[in-house]
């Protein structure tokens, strides 16, 4: 048993260090993308001084950490590879809710929705919905940059941290900001984390803005035939001077799939489907919906629904929420694409997305956060057939080439992990991962903070 | 003459190049502070060509470089000692208005205000506006991370970076981010590079975001005899759901000064000055402004006023716009602070101040955005009376401590610049020091770029 086992177990309390054979496979892979591979050990942490004591003794025998909250992630950013699994999910206390500062500090481990549940419950927000929120943890948005729907109007998890504390290799407790809105001090330290993926240092504390709880909310539902008609509509909302907390989209390859597998009696001869949702002082949220409804009227929508209350929003969204599972019956695996773009590049990528189906023969709906340029193409095929295997991944690259030449990048929110590293050098160039490679240095020299992750370490220009 | 001089004056167009005694007195100093140290060249860029070749010429003969915009900075970021002062004022393109993307794409020499009325021309809007903004470059907003009164609901001008070229010590182009809002791709060296103070390269090209202008405005200003009622009053505003676009502040010894000056006629026994603004949809301001301005009449306000024309609007604002100016007439010099605060610790702060004035014998008026806990506590005083300028060095550092006992920080949109980078150690951790050292070499070896602003690069435990 090699001695790093032997130290963390004798540092640590009775049973944070774990290493029996079930623990190494539940702990081994992730839920978003189903990557596996096995960690050396699992140490459940419960408090900063039990994630020192793991991050000094790693250090010494230069022990790989993987770090991971739910696992959740859909790009493979908390797979061991043998190591340390970190498990932050027990560290999960919300440490102090500041309603009078609108901020609130928690572990990382606490879960997204049970945080957005707490401060519901005093009539705040923390807007950043990512569709895992009901399993992902805090310290994995951080770590992801997470976003969501709502992020068009709030911004993604990035707009809302404001402080945090970090154990980094070795041991050292490195504190950045702190419970205030504003800060022109020094390089941020705080910002610099965000979207790290765990490869800086470990999350131990996490302090984040609030925002006053928007007291109305209404829903609009659009389907066009056209989907240029679609694009335009979400222009011409934005340029009447509407911000929608919410802009979804779904193509007609969607549609099909959500048709065939839930039956929801969608219209045929739909190119896009659109949810818009405004929030606000409710006269305000009647206005806007009111201007959208007739925008989408006049500019194309063969569909146009409206719903203020809860129950008939919650059908409105009906359709958008079918979509993964109705994708999942498809295909055994699909691999959900991340492509960022300008918002004026989301008509001609859509077309382009549908030639790239064409032209591997590859299944290729497409949804996402139109109204912020963010979409998810998703691959839908089967691991046992190795020859669509082979098309997938060549569709794969052709996707974010096409989204790069369309001044756009590989992702808007769900990170690089192990399932785009490899693609990272068609987004970035070398100079950029030269600076990565350096910047982790200085928080990590001896890359034993999650390597192998977002980038190589050794310096192999690509 | 010094080889470097020579060096650039072959490699750059002529008149690039100034070594005149005017010309090295007038980019000797800034507008912010009065600080000064003449360099020892004044270089004028004109594209990124010249950027590259100027610090290439500075890495090769390790000579500093001072970058500066408008020179309106109040921390003394741009102040050179000796080298070279390299000044962006004449790269004022905006190169790239993309009004479907909601994108702008501009040189750094820009003016603040006029990239904020070619947006508002095309019915955008750029929203951080610091004080400066007439003046003011967006190189230096984003350098410095520069905030504003439209910050509490808008954020600060990080929150708008979305891409960046910078040229490195040496000549290396780097490119980061793009047109596109959401990001998960790699460390974000954008927002590095947000408040790096010109510490870490040269900032050829920003990429911002844009928002829809709100359609409306409304304006309410309300005087409370109790500065603690002016405080409760804020956080029920936020409480109500209403998150205001401006929430300023001014304190008893501002109203004072400003009645000293300008004669507005304020009513004596006021402790709170509150001007606050919402803008959106203008059924929501209408809705809004009401309700703000019943909480301000039942929560203790003695003059509630409200205003939605521009005319009014401005009346309203005049006792703000006073007040520097106002404090300008009482003694010849003055230094304002910036400390960021949680909003909770904005009545405790307050008296602090307040307590600190009486007892250091100086005056300390003292205004800001107490929306989101940025507070400009004045030092004002003459610069001719040695006991008054060693009163008030004290008082600065009594207030830097306060603050931070407050859990707050020394500066929320200024920067540390030359002015607090003494004072820095009061609110950053020893090791963070060390971190930005580090940091600081990954993309600046030898410490040419903007070299003793913000932290020594020299490693002295303080």
């Amino acid at each position: 048993m090699p001695t790093f086992i032997d130290a963390l177990t004798a540092a640590l309390p009775a049973g944070r260090v774990l290493t029996d054979a079930e623990s190494l496979v539940a702990y081994g892979y992730d839920g978003g993308t189903l990557l596996d591979g096995a960690p050396a050990a699992v140490v459940q942490v419960r408090e900063e001084a039990e994630v020192i004591a793991a991050l000094r003794i790693a250090q010494e025998t230069r022990t790989p950490v993987f770090p991971r909250g739910a696992a959740s992630g859909l790009a493979g950013g908390s797979v061991p590879r043998g190591g340390i699994a970190l498990n932050f999910a027990p560290m999960r206390t919300i440490l102090e809710l500041d309603e009078d500062s609108l901020m609130v500090t928690v572990e990382p481990g606490v879960v997204t929705a049970d945080l957005q549940a707490a401060v519901e419950a005093r009539g705040l927000c923390y807007p950043p919905d990512p569709a895992s929120l009901k399993q992902s943890t805090i310290g994995g948005n951080v770590a992801t940059g997470a976003g969501g729907p709502r992020c068009l109007k709030y911004g993604t998890t990035r707009e809302y941290v404001r402080g945090i504390r970090a154990v980094l290799p070795g041991g050292a407790v490195i504190r950045d900001g702190g419970a205030y809105l504003k800060s022109a001090v020094g390089y941020n330290l705080s910002q610099l984390f965000v979207g790290s993926e765990g490869t800086l240092g470990a999350l131990t504390q996490v302090t984040l803005r609030l925002i006053p709880k928007p007291p109305a909310v209404g829903t609009v539902m659009a389907l066009f035939p056209q989907l240029e008609d679609a694009a335009a509509i979400v222009t011409r909302i934005l340029r009447a001077g509407i911000l929608p907390s919410v802009l979804e989209f779904m193509d007609k390859a969607c549609l099909h799939c959500i048709e065939h597998a839930a039956k929801l009696g969608l219209p045929a001869g739909v190119e896009a489907f659109i949810l818009i949702e405004c929030d606000g002082q409710p006269a305000a949220v009647e206005a806007e919906l009111a201007r959208v409804v007739a925008l989408c009227a006049a500019g194309g929508a063969s569909v146009v629904e409206r719903a203020t209350d809860d129950e008939t929003r919650e059908k409105l969204w009906t359709a958008r929420r079918s979509v993964s599972p109705s994708l999942g019956r498809l295909k055994p695996s699909k691999l959900g694409e991340d492509i960022s773009l300008p918002r004026r590049a989301i008509v001609p990528m859509v077309r382009r997305i549908q030639q790239i189906a064409e032209a591997y023969d590859v299944l290729l709906p497409t949804f996402g956060h139109i109204g912020d340029g963010n979409l998810h193409p998703n691959l839908v095929f089967d691991p046992r057939d190795a020859a669509e295997m082979a098309r997938v991944s060549q569709a794969a690259e052709a996707l974010i080439r096409a989204a790069v030449e369309h001044g756009g990048t590989l992702s808007g929110e769900h990170g690089i992990g192990l399932l785009k590293k490899d693609l990272l050098p068609l987004a970035v160039p070398a100079e950029n991962l030269d600076l990565y490679r350096r910047l982790k240095a200085v928080f990590d020299p001896a890359g034993i903070m999650n390597p192998g992750k977002v980038f190589s370490l050794a310096v192999t220009r690509d």
